[in-house]
Order: structure tokens, then C-alpha cells, then sequence
């Protein structure tokens, strides 16, 4: 079920890790280590918060990745100025979200794509966890912060009905959701202060490209109406560049939300996966169904991303024990294998996941709880531009995610992630109650883990190995607990594939 | 969990089911009875098909039942005059929809909602079982048959890519999506005359009401932003009436759509469910993850249905064994007790449902097969209407569902369906090959059960009884093959429940 180019399968593992080693982990993160077992427990109660954001799914050119690692950056550092201003995942992830559309160089709000038209057409949706609501806004133009509009209709849904027992609108589009807007305090924009010269300029080149293919394609298709399938290359470099974020909040609340320009030269009116519920972001915190609060925001081709619903779907996913395995999973049969894009042979788009439980320390209190993060990407275009960063932490941590050399965009994935352990007690030992551990041998191998990672990089991260290659090449597990199940079923086999790959282990 | 005014949770179900008699069987299903093992199978073969359509939830007034009636009736001859004619779901279902829109009595095209600007926005939405593609058009105006735009859209998608490598778009909105319409081949139609009498008095109504509600508001709540809960009446008495169809056809394809002009008084811009994927409707053909071809159109509240995305949900539940029960928990579980939804005290909407798989006769050759469809409806509104034909059958049979006096609506639901066997033989004995039917003793039960219901209703048809209660007084099943296994292993009581509500055993 692996649609794998040839080359990347027979790649070993160990050579596509030694190509694409984890980034180094950044040491403001050492707040909360296990050698510093005293540190004042209240004030890291009140900065308590995670964020996860992406530049988007697509082509990041090395020559701009310093742009781009910077608007993450500063996007998560506005999320956790808000956190620890003391405000819900909501508020976080929108500041994160506005941060994003600013910058120039992402396609959301200010810079967004052109549509054939030579205009500015935005999509955008936000989903609160804690609440199930969910808010989006589509094809609006002369807004530059499209993510404030679905913020609102959120928050105006929230209150209740309107006159006359109408029922709020969660989703709105084109002039009317400018006209919502502009009547709820939200600031129009002039769309021509919206382009860039980065923007008009790749509207010439791609007009001008269009055209060119138009001619070409009359010409050899003159007497036949079947399309031209796109090239590899116009694929694999086409600029995606959707932005997310998702965050949990001191509460453990989380939230989701995304922003994009859509595709470049689109026809005017097209909503892509950012405006649709399921597909662009999704958010709901534990429940007595959920053993996970999760997060999910996407980028890449909105159409792939709508027809499989992907943030669902992988939010779903993750309520599994293994959540690398999970995404995994869903990444490919959900995904490049979907049966809902079977006449694909390039399924272009990438998501970031966070699941959270909260779990007790034994010692010196069981009373006091702390949240436990995993946090992953993946992606099967070129690269993904990702930052992260606790409400703990001094900065952020960016990174440039790209597929190893010779996979094919499209058709195999890259996935990476770590783990954050947020307020509590710092000592892991004697730890009980994090979801799917149940005996104690396996809360004690738990407590090892979180442990050595500890010790081995301050701030509790453990980076996943990125994977890209064939079902038979890759670890069968990420999970120590479950390792330790599987090591016990099939003996030596499974540990050594622990041993090649488990950061722990080498 | 079940939210039943007391009233109704303690109506008996017998007394729900006499003031709720199914409607009696048409006449003019008799061309396929196992009375008539003769009739000519190629014949038969030519005419295969099934059409079920819904001209919507909401509250359809007995002086107007005979047009609503009428219109189902229309819409269903006009898929079934596609059907032999040789098209495939797509078309049939497009051609229902058509019909639907067309008449000034349902809120979807002509005769459409007005928003609160005074104007028509249409939403629609279709999709195709066979290729999962999907196509859906949202707050267009000037265009009297929106679904004629998603059908081309799914259509244009389905050929591939477009100059320059560019993806076609899946959903389009507004200008721009009347604009592209128009540059395919569909004609404009001036937004006044998809205005009715009906229509724009209805608006005057509305706007006169509306501002008497919010000077009433302003006088109560002058000091405070909290807003007012709309009354049982206001909710219950809104008519809600998208329409739309599900189709199977000769090859066993299914396809669904659904077309709206949304919630009256709309905001512009708003987007309601019919234009959502996944909300408004959903058909996937069996596969190797599916053993059911399964097919639904939704209708109601856009917002209730976007949030818990209904259509989904109950295509996927309906892949359990017992389709009556299974779309009974999907209602109950993901619709009216759902944690989406749980600040909402009146949950408003309504589905069509189908189901088919194929079979074998075993006599007189096991290569002749034929399809099975079970189709159901149910509804939390005051009423539904809906229409269901085969193409082996002269005329439609149509049916206005309501909840039993006493019940809330929002808060109860009714459930009813039937099964409808296309094609093949006409004998069920010996047949095999039925989804979740494994023994030859199973295979049996269902014979006797198709036996009995063709002797009894030519067409064979069968009526599961309405139901609208509590979970303790429903009936624990309604298939035959589930009921023996449950009576085998509980002994009496099952079978004394069945006595009581199995049509069969009465």
C-alpha cells in the first residue's frame, strides 16, 4: 500500500536519519528540568501553555528559510505572550494565527496568492476544543486578518441565538463575511495593500505561464478535450504555503486554527481546506469518549485536504496508544493511499498534532496534575516549516521539515514530532495516571523514558526519528510502553528495530 | 442520554405506532412480486434503479401537504426517467434536485429564502459514491438550478488537471461561482424571479417580526448583552425545507445531493450545510472497507448539521448490521445528544437514507444478481417529507413523516423505512450472498422474511414501525437474522419485543 518511489524504499532507515537528523533542542527550554526538582511550582502554574505552528506545506526555498523560521517564531512567541497573559487556547492560537498572516512571506492575509483575477481571496477557520465550536470565513477579500473574523463568528455563535431565535452563522463568505466583519469592529483593508511585490510578481510570472501552457496544450490536445496531467516538477514546486497553529492552554484546553490564500491563480470564489469544517483545523479536548485532548491544522492542496477530511480524521487517529504510529497510519491510508483521492498520483499536503492528557505526580502531592504533550508533524510535500514553544520557555524552536533526497513529493511522507511535559512536579518517578499506562512496570518504564530524555535535553523533548520508506522498513513502534509489549510478544526482533531507532536505545 | 419530553418517553410505543400508521404501499410496485417468477429479466434489467428524495425537515402544513407531496412525486419520476434511460446516479439524483428546485413550494432555487439583505443565496452540494468526487456551490445568487453547478463541478473535476498543472476547484462560492457557472453553459436567471409571492411576503413577515423581537430585546435587556433563548414555537415552527435525493443505480452506484436556500433572515454570506462536505450529503460505493454502498442527503438547521456533520456519520453508521438501529444511535449518539451540539436545547434535522448491497440468486442461476436496498428516514423536526420510487415501478409513493402528538421537536425523533429488492430473480429462496447474512439458517429467516412482506405488500416493501421514545421502550432490533441470534442467546424476552413491534409477528 506504499506508494514509495523505488530509491527512497530501498533507502536504508539509518542513511535517511543520518541525512535528516532531529534540529538540536533548544536550551531555553530547561525551566522545567528533572535536575532542578525545586523550582517554585507557582509561578510555572501561571506559565503554563504549548504552541505548535506551520509556515505551511510546499517548497521552502533555503534562500528564504530564514524568513520563514522567523515568522514561526514570532508567532509563537505572541501565543505564549497571551498565554501568559493568562488567556484561554482560543485567544493563543489566534494571536499566533494573526502573527502568521502578517509576515509577507506566508500565504494568509498580508502577501496571500492571486486568484486569476488578480485578487486577494482569503480562507480561514478556527475550533475551540473545550466548546466544539467552530468558526470560518471564505473567499473574503479586503480583510487582512481573516483568522479574526472566524475568531468572532466563534465567540458570536458562543452567546447564543440572535433576534427572533435565529441561528448565528458559523461559516460565511465573500462580501457578505466582509460586510460581518467590518460591522463587528474588525478593520477592512484595501486589497491592494494586501499584495506584495512578491505576490504581483509571481501573478505575472504564473499568467504568463498559464497562458504559455494554454498555447501548448491547444496546440498538441487541438482535436481532443482530454487534460494534460501536471509534471512532477510543477507539483513538487508549487508554493502551498497555508499557515497553522493549535495550542493547549494552562486548562488543557486546545485549539486549532488555520489561514490561507489558496492556490495560486485560482478562480475567484474557490474555498480550499482552511474554510472547511473537518479538513482545515479541528480541536476537542478529552472527553468520556476521548482519552486525548487533540489538535490538528493543515496545509497543502485544499481540494486533497477537503475530499479527505484530513484534520479529522487525524485528530481521530490519534486517540490511538502510539501517536507516531497513528499519524503514520492515517497519513498514508488516510491520506496518500485515501480511496477518496484514488485518481491522484500526488497527494500534496502536510498537518501538525498535539495530544494532551494530564497526569498526576505521585510525589510529593498526587493532587498536583501536569499535562503531557506529544506534539508531531508530517508532511509529503518538499518541506514543512514548523515552530514550537512552551509557556516555560525563553524562544522558540523553528525548523525547516523536508523529505529525505530522492523521495517524491506526493507520494511519500515525512514524519517527526517530540514530547513536552507542561507544569507539575518536575520528578517523573512514581508518576501514575497518563492514559494507556496501567501497570506499574510500565509506569516505571514511562518515568525511564521521560528520564533520560531529561537528562539528555533539558525542557522533557524527545525528538521522533523522521521516517520516509516503505511499511516494512519502518520501527514498529515509537511508544516505550508499547515496546515493551512487543518486545515481550516477539522476542529479540522488535527490540533490535527499537535499537536502530529509539533515541533512547543508541 | 435520550432527551424525550416525559409525555413521550411514556407513550406507550404501541399507541405511538397506531397514530402513526406507515402509509399504505403503492400499487404500482407490483411488477416485481414473488407472485411473478416469470416476468421477463431483461426487461427488469433495463429498469433498475431507486430514487429516494426529501423536499425536507421542517413543518410542512397540511394545507400545503398535497403540493409537497407532488413535487417529491415529480422529482422522483424525473430520476427514474434518467435511470432507464440508461444514466448513472450522478445524473438521476441531478435530475431529482432539478425538479426540486424548480418549484416555488420548497426553499432550495425558485422560491428560495430571502436573506436579510432581501436577497436568494443558494447552497448546494453532490456527490458521486462511485469516484468519492464531490462538487458544491455556496451563497450563489442568480442561478435558479444550483445544482446544476456542483454537478459540473464534480464533473470538471473528475477530468483532471487544468492548464498549467492547476487543481480544479471542488467548491466555489458567490460571483465567483456564478461566474464560472455562467462560462460553463449554465444560464443566468435573474435573482427577482427566483423570488415567489410566497417567498418575498414571507421576508416581510420575517423583517416586521424580527424588528419587533429586537425592540422587545432592547427594552428587557437594555443593560445587559446577554441574548434571549428563542422560544419552542419559534424553532418548531421554522420551516427548514432544503431538499435532496439519494440514488442507486443498475450498476449499484450511489449518489447524493442536496440544495438549499438556507435559514431565512440569513446573514449574506452565510453557508449552511448543503454546501459543506460531509454535512450535507455523502455516498460511497462498497469497497473492500465497506460491505454497503451507502447514500444520504441531509436537512435542517445548516449549523446543527455542519457542526456534527451528519451526513458522514450516518453513511458510516450505517455499515453496522441492523440499518434501522444503527441509524436510530447515529440520531440519538451524533445528532441530537451530541457533544457538539451540547449548549443546544432544540436540535433541528432530518436525513434520507440508503443502503444496498448486491446478492445472488441461487435459483435459477447464482449469476444473476440483484440489489438490495433498504432506505430509511427519521427527523427531530415537527414533520419531513419524502418520496421513493423504483424504476421498475409507474409512480412515486410520497409520504409527509411527522412526530407523534405530545413530542418535542428538537428533542424526539421519529425513524421509519422500508427494503426494496432490485432486479435478478424474483424468488428469495436460497438466495445467498447477503452482507452479514452467513448461515444457510440466516438465509432462511430472510427468505421467509422476504416472502412474507412480498405476499403481503406487492413491491416488497417492508415498513419498519415508527419510533419515537425512550431507549428502554425501542425495540432492540429490527433485522430478522439479528433477532434470531438475540433470541437464541436471551430467550424470551427479545422474542416477546419483537412480538410487539416486528411487522412480521403481529
Amino acid at each position: 500500500m506504499w506508494r514509495c518511489a523505488g530509491g527512497v524504499m530501498e533507502t536504508p532507515l539509518n542513511c535517511a536519519e543520518e541525512q535528516q537528523l532531529p534540529p538540536p533542542l533548544p536550551d531555553s527550554w530547561s525551566t522545567v528540568t528533572p535536575q532542578e526538582p525545586t523550582t517554585d511550582r507557582k509561578d510555572k502554574g501561571n506559565a503554563v501553555g504549548f504552541v505548535l505552528v506551520h509556515a505551511g506545506a510546499g517548497y521552502h526555498s533555503e534562500s528564504k528559510a530564514k524568513e520563514y523560521k522567523h515568522v514561526c517564531k514570532r508567532a509563537c512567541q505572541r501565543a505564549v505572550d497571551r498565554l501568559k497573559a493568562g488567556a484561554l487556547a482560543v485567544d493563543a492560537v489566534t494571536a499566533a494565527l494573526v502573527e502568521l498572516e502578517d509576515s509577507p512571506f506566508t500565504n494568509a492575509g498580508m502577501g496571500s496568492n492571486l486568484n486569476l483575477s488578480g485578487e486577494i481571496e482569503c480562507d480561514a477557520s478556527i475550533m475551540d476544543g473545550k466548546s466544539l465550536h467552530y468558526g470560518a470565513v471564505g473567499a473574503v477579500s479586503g480583510i487582512n486578518n481573516p483568522v479574526l473574523v472566524a475568531n468572532r463568528l466563534l465567540s458570536e455563535a458562543q452567546k447564543g441565538k440572535l433576534s427572533a431565535g435565529r441561528i448565528p452563522p458559523c461559516f460565511l463568505v465573500g462580501r457578505g463575511a466582509h460586510d460581518w466583519a467590518v460591522s463587528h469592529g474588525i478593520p477592512p483593508c484595501p486589497s491592494e495593500k494586501m499584495a506584495t511585490k512578491f505576490s504581483l510578481s509571481a501573478y505575472k510570472r504564473n499568467k504568463h505561464k498559464m497562458e504559455l501552457a494554454e498555447k501548448v496544450e491547444t496546440g498538441f490536445n487541438h482535436h481532443s478535450k482530454k487534460r494534460r496531467q501536471a509534471s512532477e516538477t510543477e507539483n513538487g514546486s508549487g508554493l502551498l504555503d497555508t499557515v497553522g497553529a493549535i495550542v493547549v492552554d494552562r486548562e488543557g484546553n486546545v485549539a486549532a486554527a488555520v489561514s490561507s490564500g489558496g492556490l495560486a491563480m485560482k478562480h475567484p470564489g474557490r474555498v480550499g481546506q482552511a474554510a472547511h469544517h473537518g479538513c482545515g483545523c479541528w480541536a476537542e479536548n478529552t472527553s468520556t469518549l476521548n482519552p486525548y485532548s487533540t489538535a490538528v491544522s493543515t496545509s497543502g492542496c485544499g481540494e486533497h485536504l477537503i475530499r479527505t477530511m484530513l484534520a479529522r480524521e487525524c485528530s481521530s487517529a490519534m486517540q490511538c496508544e502510539d501517536a507516531h504510529q497513528a499519524l503514520l497510519e492515517a497519513m498514508q491510508n488516510k491520506f496518500i493511499s485515501s480511496p477518496f483521492l484514488a485518481s491522484e498520483d500526488c497527494v500534496l499536503g502536510g498537518v501538525i498534532v498535539l495530544r494532551c492528557c494530564r497526569y498526576s505526580d505521585a510525589q510529593p502531592s498526587a493532587d498536583i496534575q501536569a499535562i503531557l504533550v506529544e506534539f508531531l508533524w508530517s508532511h509529503t510535500t518538499e518541506s514543512m516549516c514548523v515552530g514550537y514553544m512552551s509557556a516555560q520557555d525563553g524562544k522558540a524552536k523553528t525548523h525547516i521539515s523536508r523529505l529525505p533526497p530522492g523521495a517524491v513529493a506526493g507520494q511519500s511522507l515525512a514524519i517527526e514530532g517530540g514530547v513536552c511535559r507542561l507544569g507539575g512536579c518536575c520528578s517523573l518517578v512514581g508518576s501514575s495516571g497518563l492514559r494507556g499506562v496501567e501497570t506499574e512496570e510500565e509506569v516505571e518504564e514511562v518515568c525511564h523514558q521521560f528520564l533520560q530524555l531529561g537528562a539528555a535535553h533539558p525542557g522533557l523533548f524527545s525528538f521522533f526519528r523522521p521516517f520516509s520508506g516503505s511499511a516494512a522498513s519502518r520501527p514498529s513502534t515509537t511508544s516505550m510502553v508499547t515496546w515493551r509489549r512487543e518486545r515481550e510478544e516477539q522476542g529479540q526482533r522488535s527490540e533490535s528495530v527499537w535499537r536502530n531507532n529509539c533515541p533512547l536505545c543508541i
